[in-house]
């Protein structure tokens, strides 16, 4: 009894082993369902984890959890070095508070896990190590600060861990496992790149060793093995370049083809590698996860469907008040048509169960939006139909429907972009900015007229709501994107632009977990050394950036003084600027390196190989994917077997159709060509409501291939068991016998 | 009897039309051998036509017309601005030696082409519009001169029309029609980014126009778009970054985030795009190339067939007699046991005749190399037997053939390496070169005694003769690549690095046209704008390159004088810096924009769009694409029927066994498991020699493929027919339904 009533509680609890939780909870009110089913037991005495579980789920336990996360990290811009300073108690309470939030939540997983699992996470593992380190760094600090002594406040560099091993981070995690996987082929390359730098090195020392020559500033040139690494690793990035050839170009026009033969291997040819390297990595990666997720949700989906079989003739399958009581269990929000028009997906022939292939559908079809479509009349029709309906009016209507209405007001924003560019000064232009703004809210006004109000706001008519954004002056620019979104041939690459938006977004999770730990270093290692001041004010001190050491240096000269490291807000601008690599990198290691350490250059150069190396390749790799998906498909229909049924069925539409003015006209002829099967009182419930097929345009790269495998993988196929699955690697990815299509 | 006369011809010089050779002089050997088979004429009196056909293709011709086609370029290094000026006269003489050689050349080609093919070629029309227009601008200018005026002598950026257009240069016009195709793709999203850029630069002109900022330089800072358009674009090849934003962000630093949305969107998205869509249409365009030759191959052969097959007993076959007579044709300088070779793979039975799945294999046949191999013997070994062989010697040769031996020279390199990179001022230093020096010479001595010298200097023993070169001081260091190679996890990269080696020569002839079009353009408008002195000659004239309107410029301050367009070579080396783009494109766009006039910009943002953004991505396309092949072939065998049937047969040697030490064993183990069925006589004639099968580590990415497509072409199967495979597009390469595999 014991045994069958914690079961549940360990299959719940099994979601948080993978990435997906639709196909887990499945399992899980599978059980639950089975066992009210098989005992009557009432819907709402269902166990207590599944409770606990919803709760560890909702949203305000999530939002909770990131406003914590948010609150410590930001702490930093209220530390010393800070941007807005902030006593040390306060700062510190602040951060027990969060450490107490993040152990709170881990006590809460703990509850809903059955033991092994937890403590054989990594993941809690390393949150709860983080906490006893931040704790006793804490405590060392503080006593020290009670005594005036300043330490280092080396555990924060260790905060970005709980944005990255909380649950809710797994795209993040995935890029790090991603970037971890590469890293052993990397380290082969970079092993031979640094080799080949430092034979170029030598080489460069015997050649221009002896000549005497000076740079720009008077310095030797190429006369230390060490300078000379620096500045060829830099030339890799081609910040110094051709700086650092000209003294040698200058004395003989022969040594140009040293630095040619150098950047040709080392700028083009190693770092292409780098690229093909990580790019390679990232798609079997990238696959491996999508093979490993299919096969896991229809693992999980099979048990479930063990459970809850029963025979009926020569086949086993769910018998519908089961398949209601469990999609009940998983949905408890489902409304009543919903779950018919769900039912008459499932259960095709109306035969009263569901079988197997249809219920392993079952995920697909509840991550399927559902929308009801009434055709709302204007108000002012209701106010006043005769004046709405009256021709003149009837004439508006049309004419601001028609297509040449918007080709106007594409002209009219075209030639506002030009007076824009054009000269402000001349009263003429600055007067012409009044006509645009008024021709602008005329045309609000008539499509407010026009069009129902609360479809023109719509969610997903965005240049509506951009027209009236654009009263602010800067985004009326914006409006110029519709122009180009309405010629064809650009469709694919704005639409891939769009859709990798929100993975961008793990990527700037991923770069700020980066850029806060170099932050943090870099603020320990130079805080307060190069001090900014006011451009206007010319003092001595001010032109040196506050530090004598930087007298006469480019770093000064070209007024680099607010590239420092005084507060996290410029640290973050001096790595970004970091990234973009550039002449900057030179000037800022250059510089920091004069007033500090020339040692300085290693943290410089740390940076650019975990950024430039790492991560800008693989953020490439990324849109190098979304783009070759995208490319690869545009000529086809990658259509799955549910949205192909749900088509058949009429019961569909597509997400196009709701953008475009056709929609009521494709309701009314998929309205009369419902089969009536069913009584007058159940169409009647299902009437006006849809399922919306998502446009193809705008699926995810991994929404995409996780289709395409789903779809090649047989309906009956069990899949290897869970231990294989779970083990799969990436190295088994490729087939043993390559063949011309996929091998390049 | 004059049609089938000329039927070989028209057959040898279809040739032209595709770019492997071998099937097409099959398909033409076989109508003449077919036709002096029937008719008992002795082989001499093959057609005019095949002689012209190897006159043509001789390489004495190619070697002829390649140094004309280098004259005429480097013709620009004379003529005025010249690096070595010589008068008008003497330029313009050898320029129309050239001219006519590329005629006579040209009339060659019409002999021996069908007139309908040869006025077809677009390649023949190029080169005759080019002579015709180069003769006229060479009147023109020669008359203006006589009267001593300058005109621009526009025709010189016609020269490398030549090295294109002759059918040897096929991999540089297949590179430029991989561009052209990729060119629509790439001008979209180039609108696209051009949009994004001028939208990005009305929000900056609304945004930071009116602040009245002010640069670096003390100049106003973005109040003129065209200024703003041109920072941007610059921006996005990072070039000015962060100078750029300096004097917004000390302004205010919120207005970084505008200058980080644009680094994002323009400078990493945008980028990854264009490489993305060149490298999705370098792979389509590859594979289609590939797919067109290999239908065109198999389309020949099987054309072949059809002339000489006779029908024995159920099967259409070639017989013994007839192959031996195409196999003469086609390559007459082929021995006789070499011959008894390639018949005893093609005819398997011994059954006299050659069945047609053989017949098909015969171009690829024919180039396999076939080796002899002997065992040496010392020649010491036969000058002074006792004394080589005895115990001491052998002692000697024991070790010198130890691995411990190779492991000591290596810790000996590495160490001189080190010593290299220290102070070399040190006396103890200087006389530990002596030391090495001789240590390596004791080495040289050491392997001279063991191995047989012709062995030891052998083509394939390249670190031996790397040895000798060692002594020249700085060659020495690349030994330390020797270590690398012996690492197994750095094979699969240096191999691949190694076989990329041959088609970067390509992109060297492909940039080497564009930078001489450009550099052309730049001399007429740049030539004696700026001038270099020698550096430690500080007159004012020369701290301002020449030119007064570079007074306090960035472009004086940082001595780029030398980077002008007063000659061929320099103007090279500028555009090799632009290639590698950063700080450099600022400040000569700059400099040259202040000396002529702001338009000079133009030139350079061209320069860059066309090198940068296409022929760039393009490179690193191709580096990523043999990346990939490498990657994928890693853990598998590609190995094509023939070489599976010739180590079937025991008459083949791996390369690598070749190159190991092993050798003598192997031969020793094929000899005596020879399959016996032949007589003595013809045994021994084979004995020693081998077909020697690369090693497919070696092999570039476009022979894997082929390959791979050709294993993929049933050996029945007859192709498309030719009209079909002439018209093939990439555009058709992609399936309609992609697969999970191929997708990504």
């Amino acid at each position: 009894q014991i045994l069958e009533a914690s079961l549940p509680i360990l299959i719940v609890i099994l979601s948080f082993l993978s990435p997906k939780e639709d196909q887990n909870l499945l399992l899980a009110a599978a059980y639950v369902s089975d066992a009210q089913y098989n005992r009557n037991i009432p819907f709402e005495t269902s166990p207590q984890a599944i409770r606990l579980y919803y709760f560890y789920n909702h949203w305000t336990m999530q939002v909770a959890i990131y406003f914590f996360i948010c609150v410590d990290l930001s702490l930093a811009l209220f530390e010393e070095p800070a941007l807005f300073p902030l006593p040390f108690l306060a700062t510190s309470l602040a951060e027990v508070l969060c450490l107490m939030a993040f152990f709170g939540r881990l006590v809460h997983f703990a509850k809903v896990t059955p033991q092994m699992v937890f403590w054989k996470d990594t993941k809690n593992i390393c949150i709860m190590v983080t906490i006893v380190l931040t704790l006793i760094d804490l405590i060392i600090c503080g006593s020290l600060e009670a005594v005036n002594i300043h330490s280092v406040r080396w555990s924060r560099a260790l905060r970005p861990v709980f944005l990255i091993n909380f649950p809710e981070s797994r795209q993040i995690r995935r890029t790090f496992r991603s970037i971890r996987n590469t890293l052993p082929d990397i380290l082969y390359v970079f092993l031979l790149f640094m080799f080949s730098v430092l034979i170029f090195s030598l080489m460069a020392l015997k050649l221009f060793g002896d000549r005497g020559l000076k740079t720009v500033e008077g310095l030797p040139y190429f006369t230390n093995i060490l300078d000379i690494v620096f500045e060829l690793y830099v030339l890799v990035t081609t910040a110094n370049s051709p700086d650092v050839m000209m003294p040698a170009y200058n004395f003989n026009w022969w040594y140009s083809l040293y630095f040619i033969t150098y950047i040709i291997i080392n700028t083009y040819i190693f770092m292409s590698v780098f690229l093909a390297v990580v790019y390679n990595n990232y798609r079997k990666h990238l696959k491996n996860e999508i093979r490993k997720l299919a096969y896991l949700k229809r693992h999980k989906m099979i048990e479930a469907f063990n459970i809850l079989k029963v025979q009926v003739g020569t086949e086993f399958v769910v018998m519908e008040a089961q398949w209601r009581r469990l999609a009940k269990v998983v949905a408890p929000h489902i409304s009543s048509p919903h779950l018919e028009l769900l039912l008459r997906i499932s259960d095709e022939g109306q035969k009263g169960h569901v079988d197997k292939v249809n219920f392993l559908r079952l995920p697909d079809l509840l991550n399927i939006q559902v929308v009801t479509i009434n055709v709302k009349r204007h108000p002012l029709e209701d106010w006043m139909p005769r004046v709405y309906q009256s021709s003149a009016s009837l004439l508006v209507q049309r004419i601001v429907r028609h297509r040449i209405f918007v080709w106007v007001y594409d002209v009219i924003i075209l030639i506002n972009a030009i007076f824009i560019a054009l000269d402000e000064k001349n009263p003429f232009i600055s007067h012409a900015e009044w006509l645009f703004l008024s021709l602008y809210i005329i045309e609000i006004l008539l499509k407010l007229y026009t069009y129902e109000p609360r479809a023109y706001f719509g969610r997903k008519q965005f240049w509506n709501c951009q027209q009236i954004l654009d009263i602010v002056l800067i985004l009326r620019i914006l409006r110029l994107l519709r122009i180009i979104v309405s010629i064809q041939r650009f469709r694919v690459i704005v639409t891939t632009l769009i859709n990798i938006g929100p993975t961008i977004l793990t990527f700037g999770g991923l770069v700020l977990v980066v850029y806060y730990v170099f932050a943090i270093i870099g603020m320990e290692a130079f805080r307060g050394k190069v001090r900014f001041s006011d451009p206007n004010f010319t003092s001595p001190d001010a032109l040196v950036c506050g530090n004598p050491a930087l007298k006469d240096s480019a770093f000064a000269r070209d007024r680099y003084c607010k590239n420092n490291f005084n507060d996290l807000a410029s640290s973050f601008i001096v790595l970004m600027e970091l990234t973009v690599v550039n002449q900057c990198l030179l000037l800022l290691a250059g510089g920091f390196a004069l007033v500090t350490h020339q040692a300085a250059k290693l943290y410089f150069i740390g940076f650019h190989i975990v950024v430039v190396i790492l991560i800008v390749n693989i953020f490439i790799a990324f849109i190098l994917e979304a783009f070759f998906v995208a490319y690869s498909l545009e000529k086809s229909e990658v259509e799955t077997a549910i949205e192909k049924k749900i088509q058949e069925l009429g019961v569909g539409i597509q997400e196009e159709e709701m953008q475009d003015g056709k929609l009521i006209d494709n309701v009314d002829a998929k309205d009369s060509g419902f089969s009536g099967d069913d009584g007058d009182n159940k169409r009647k419930d299902l009437k006006g409501l849809y399922f919306r097929i998502a446009s193809k345009k705008y699926r995810t790269v991994d929404a995409l291939l996780q289709q395409m495998f789903e779809s090649e993988i047989a309906p009956e196929e069990e899949g290897p068991s869970l231990d294989e699955i779970l083990n799969f690697s990436p190295g088994d990815m490729y087939p043993k016998n390559p063949n011309f299509e996929n091998s390049a």
